[in-house]
Order: C-alpha cells, then sequence, then structure tokens
C-alpha cells in the first residue's frame, strides 16, 4: 500500500504581516474606491504573516516577466533541494530508491521543468521519471499526491518524490487593481514543500482511493491571464462559495469506500481562504477544530498554493499524527474548479503489520 | 492490458513548403553571416511541407505573448474537439467512458489548462482526472502514453485519453538570430493528435512495459528562455548527436523484458529531425525503412513536437498495422533531455483473444 510519508517544508525568511500587508494596502491604493472592502477582505483571511523569496521592497516592484522567471529559477535551484533531502531523510530513503519524480509549481515557468535539474544536482537515476505539472495550481498538491498514489499502485515496489514549489509573490502584478487582485495580495504566500510516497513500509497516510471532481462551467472562476507581465491572477468572487458544490463531491468519494466524510478522524485540506474551512465545516458538519492544520498554515503562511496540503499534513505530524488506522481525507482545490481528493489510513508501522 | 488504439490527427490549413520556407531565411535574413550553413540544415531535415494556425503573413508577425497566446487558445478550442471526438470513436468509446485526460502542450500556457474546458465543453464525466504537461516538450508525447499505461495498470478497467496539441508557429520569435533559431524556424510544425489507451479492449499496440532516461547534465541542450516575448526555444547544436547515448537506454529497456531493441517487428520513434531517425538507424541496428512512419511525419508535417509519435503511429495503422504480436518500440525525445520509452504488442482483436 502506498504511504505519503512525513512532508518536509520550507518557508523563506523575508516576513510580511498583516499589518504591514494592510498599510501596503492603504498606502498604495489611497484612492481606490473599494479600498475599504479589500482592506476588510484582506484583514478576514485570517493570514498574520507570509514569508516571501524577496524583501517586500523588492517584491512590489516588476523587473519583467524575464527577470521575475529568473528569480525564480535560481530561488528554486537555492532552496528546493534541502527540502528534498529531509523530505527523503524522513521516508528513509535515498535518491536512487525514487522511481518518479512529481514536481508541482504555477508560480514560475521553466522547460525543461526543475526535475531535470534536480535529477543531475541530487543524483537520482536517470531512470527516473519526471512528471511536472504547472497548470493544475492550488490543486496540484492533491493532484501530485492522487498521481503518486496511482503510480504505487501500479508498481507496488516504487516511491515517488513529491515536489511544490510556490513563490506567488513572485507572481504579484502591481497594476492589477481589481478587489480581488487587491484580496489577492493579501492573501498568497511563497513556500516548499517535498514528500514521499513510499510503495511500501514508511509511517503517514496510507492511501487508498482518490477522485478528481470538476464543479461544471467555472473554468473561468480561477485563472491567469497570461501576459508579457507574467501571470496575471484572475480570482473570481465566487470562488469563496464552491464548498457548497464540492462537498457533496467529498461525500460521494468517501461514501464508494464505505466512509463517511462527515466523521472521519482527520482532515488536511486546501486552505485557499478562510471561508474555504468555515463552509466546509458548515456543509461537511464537521467541527473546525478538525481543520486546525490547514487553519494554522493559512494564519502563519498564507495561501501557499499547490504546498498547503503539504503543510497542512506536516503539523499533523508535528502534532503526532493519529491513531493507527485512523481514517481521514485529505483534499486540494483549484482551478477547474478542480477538487483532487484522497481517502487514506493513518499509518504508524511500530503499531501495525508492516 | 493497455492498449494504445489508432491516434486521430489533424493539421492546420495552411501550408509552407521547404521551397518557401529557404526562399523567407534567405529574403529576411540575406546579411546573415550563417546565412549558407542554415539553408543547408533546413534543407537536410527533409521537411517538405508544415501546416500552420495562421497565414504565414500572420505567422511571421509577432503581435505579442499575450496575443499569441490567446490564438493558442482560441485555435486549440476550435480544432482540438474534432480530433477528439474521432478518437474516441475509433476507440469505440463515448466521453462518459474516458477517467484520465492527459493533455501535453508545450507551445501555449493556459492556467486552467484546456483539460477543463474540454470536460464542460465535450461532456467528459466531472470526475475525469486531469493530467496537463507543459514541460515536457516533445518528450511528452511519450510521457503521456506511459502515464496512461500505468493508470490502467494501476486501474485495469480504466480508460485515458491523450491529447496533444502544438501549435510551434507560435512560438516563432523573429529577433532569434541564432543558426539554431533559424534551423527551427524551418523544422517545427503544428498539429494535434489524440488517441485513447484503453485498459480492455481496443487495436493498437498493447503495452507491456515504459522508462525514462534522461542524459546527465544535459538540461540545457533543449530549453526555452522565458521572456516577456514568450517562450524563445532553445537548440544546442550537439542535440542531433544524443542518439548515441540514448541508444543504450533503448537498448536496456528492451533487455529488461527479454527482448532486443535491435530486432523489433515495429519502431514509432520522435522524428525530431532527420539525424535522430539516421543515427538511431545506426546505433540500433535497424533498417531505415523500419522508421518509414517517423520519416513521413518529419517530410510531411516537420516536427509537430509531441504530437509526432501519435502521428507516426496513425500512419502505421493506415498502413494495416502490424501482425498480431509483433513486437514494437515507441519513443518520444525531448529536453532533459529526456526519453520517454514504451514496449508494447501489437494487438489485433480479431485474431488475438480479447
Amino acid at each position: 500500500m502506498a504511504t505519503l510519508c512525513r512532508p518536509s517544508v520550507s518557508v523563506p525568511e523575508h516576513v510580511i504581516t498583516m499589518e504591514e500587508t494592510l498599510e501596503l494596502a492603504r498606502s498604495r491604493h489611497a484612492d481606490h474606491p473599494q479600498l475599504p472592502l479589500a482592506l476588510r477582505l484582506i484583514e478576514n483571511t485570517g493570514v498574520l504573516t507570509r514569508h516571501i523569496v524577496q524583501p517586500i521592497e523588492e517584491t512590489l516592484k516588476h523587473p519583467g516577466f524575464e527577470e521575475r522567471n529568473k528569480v525564480y529559477q535560481t530561488e528554486a535551484k537555492a532552496r528546493v533541494p534541502a527540502v528534498i533531502q529531509r523530505a527523503l531523510d524522513d521516508a528513509e530513503l535515498l535518491t536512487k530508491d525514487i522511481d518518479v519524480i512529481i514536481y508541482v509549481s504555477c508560480t514560475g515557468f521553466m522547460m525543461p521543468s526543475l526535475t531535470a535539474w534536480l535529477i543531475n544536482e541530487m543524483g537520482f537515476d536517470s531512470t527516473t521519471r519526471q512528471i511536472p505539472i504547472a497548470q493544475l495550481g492550488c490543486a496540484a498538491g492533491g493532484a501530485a499526491i492522487n498521481r503518486a498514489h496511482d503510480f504505487c499502485s501500479a508498481y507496488p515496489d516504487a516511491n515517488v518524490l513529491i515536489v511544490a514549489c510556490e513563490f506567488c509573490s513572485l507572481c504579484y502584478q502591481p497594476t492589477d487593481l481589481g478587489v480581488g487582485s487587491l484580496l489577492s495580495n493579501g492573501l498568497f504566500g511563497d513556500g516548499i514543500a517535498a514528500a514521499v510516497v513510499r510503495g511500501r513500509g514508511g509511517e503517514g497516510i496510507e492511501l487508498v482511493r482518490n477522485g478528481s471532481y470538476l464543479i461544471p462551467k467555472t473554468e473561468e472562476w480561477i485563472m491567469y491571464d497570461v501576459r508579457a507581465t507574467g501571470f496575471h491572477f484572475l480570482l473570481d468572487k465566487r470562488v469563496p462559495g464552491t464548498m457548497e458544490p464540492l462537498a457533496p463531491a467529498l461525500q460521494d468519494l468517501a461514501g464508494q469506500h464505505g466512509w463517511d466524510a462527515s466523521d472521519l478522524d482527520f482532515y488536511i485540506i486546501h486552505a485557499g481562504g478562510p471561508r474555504i474551512l468555515d463552509d466546509l465545516s458548515k456543509f461537511l458538519q464537521v467541527d473546525p477544530h478538525a481543520f486546525r492544520f490547514s487553519r494554522a498554515t493559512l494564519t502563519e503562511y498564507g495561501n501557499i498554493a499547490s504546498a498547503v496540503v503539504l503543510d497542512a499534513l506536516r503539523r499533523m505530524f508535528d502534532e503526532g499524527g493519529a491513531q493507527h488506522r485512523a481514517r481521514g481525507l485529505l483534499a486540494g482545490f483549484g482551478p477547474g474548479i478542480t477538487a483532487e481528493m484522497a481517502l487514506g489510513h493513518w499509518h504508524s508501522p511500530h503499531e501495525g503489520t508492516a
């Protein structure tokens, strides 16, 4: 059985607080007719601190798409290997044990993907499969876990390395002045996460079933406008309400496994924003405390896109995990609108049969 | 067993001949010191015609990355569904039978990927998994086949739709004047291909083993320079020589299966350029006639990136396929430098046991 092991997470050293974010919004958009609304929305995110790859003064400049993308590459190369190494160590594996690298990132674009450089730089085997995904946005963390699960189902001895590298601050667009953009400027943060899905052995979430769900006719609700200035993030105001149609999809998946999505032992949910967590709590009738890991990620790091679910899971590990065989749900949400969902048991080898 | 069924292929209506390409190079780069070399390289490609999504006059303009990417979206939406529908018809499946869509394309960038629009537009089930891959370039056709194979190995009743949509002409960069760029301007063409990998049933290549290989320290040999003007394709002059290190990787994969890569019944190879096919013939000691499908794609369509392997396979179907149980090799090559390789048997249900 495929086991999602302890994620390793790193956030950059430059910190911006909510108060600083609000002050920036006030000073830069003093004449904006909807400034009070934007400030209120930012306050409501509950995002108290975010970590970004450059000092805020640099972040606010736009040196051009080319330069931004170069920063992405430089920072990714400087920061990702250590995160991967810790994830490998935690999974008690070496680079040579890895069969696939799934690299998800929507905040920079390289061809070849960083996977090629990583294989060369870190000494992964030349036969390591590369699955780079740039277009699933925040849902890509869940998608990476699910594709890793699928791969281990096909090849039970395989091990898959997942890497999520998101530098959302490099997509800041100073000329985007819609309320959705001002909100995004206070919501997204930077972070890198890595985790191994082991085909055999390991401690963590034993993945037992996964599924995907696309809410019909919402493909324009979260999207990139691709311009000479880079990726411009467009966020429709209907997005925070999407848990109403997605909660039944989570229930369906759980039901297929004979489980009740309202009555599980743990939840690792993409913290896209506060209402995602509030509404999911309501629609699934789950105590908000169950979402404490996701809430902590949102509060301390902001929405770090595809890395959120891995960071929330890391926090669950830090808390000591769960009882052996405890049942849980993991879900990433992103453009499409797409949900990537997984069910699993907590697996502690000391108590289990593995 | 997963079976790669008949690919459906479509190339755009605007045609440019080699003679027109050479004339354009002569007139636009009259003062270029390496023009004679560039002309010779273009002639050596053997690419007699290419099909492009816009008339050549439009193709030669650069209206900006944003406008180019909009053309990509518009043309993809206008052209891809019909290609998919034919692939589904040929596989005798309906949209509701598809579990995964793997969409590969490196010549335009959308988030969400076209997969979301396709699910809505063509009525695929909301639970269809989406695997969009933009960063494997020409190797992505092989990667898509291999990931489809893996998925069907995990879920033997599943069906995977593969779509390769490449409008290389939208990456033409008039200011790129290196010899590699001038050559590329005469090598790449546009095309769309789709095919279904059926978990059960179907006629085509029964996929039995796959593998990936990255040539160490070559990650900068084929790459995109990402700029405000879009993707700038960089082609190192060492790329045509890469079959020497890749032929052993093909032999290794075949050897793992007890096969001899030099002695198979059919070959579906990425026709990156003429030397790829010439050298592979030499290093594998395979009659050049075995690469006639790939050669025909190169001659008639040019290098249509990730769609080449699917078009070459389509030509093999058009020729009547192979004997039941005939053994073959399929390989895509692209940035990394990465080879995505697959082994399979030709499967004719009328003669087989399926």
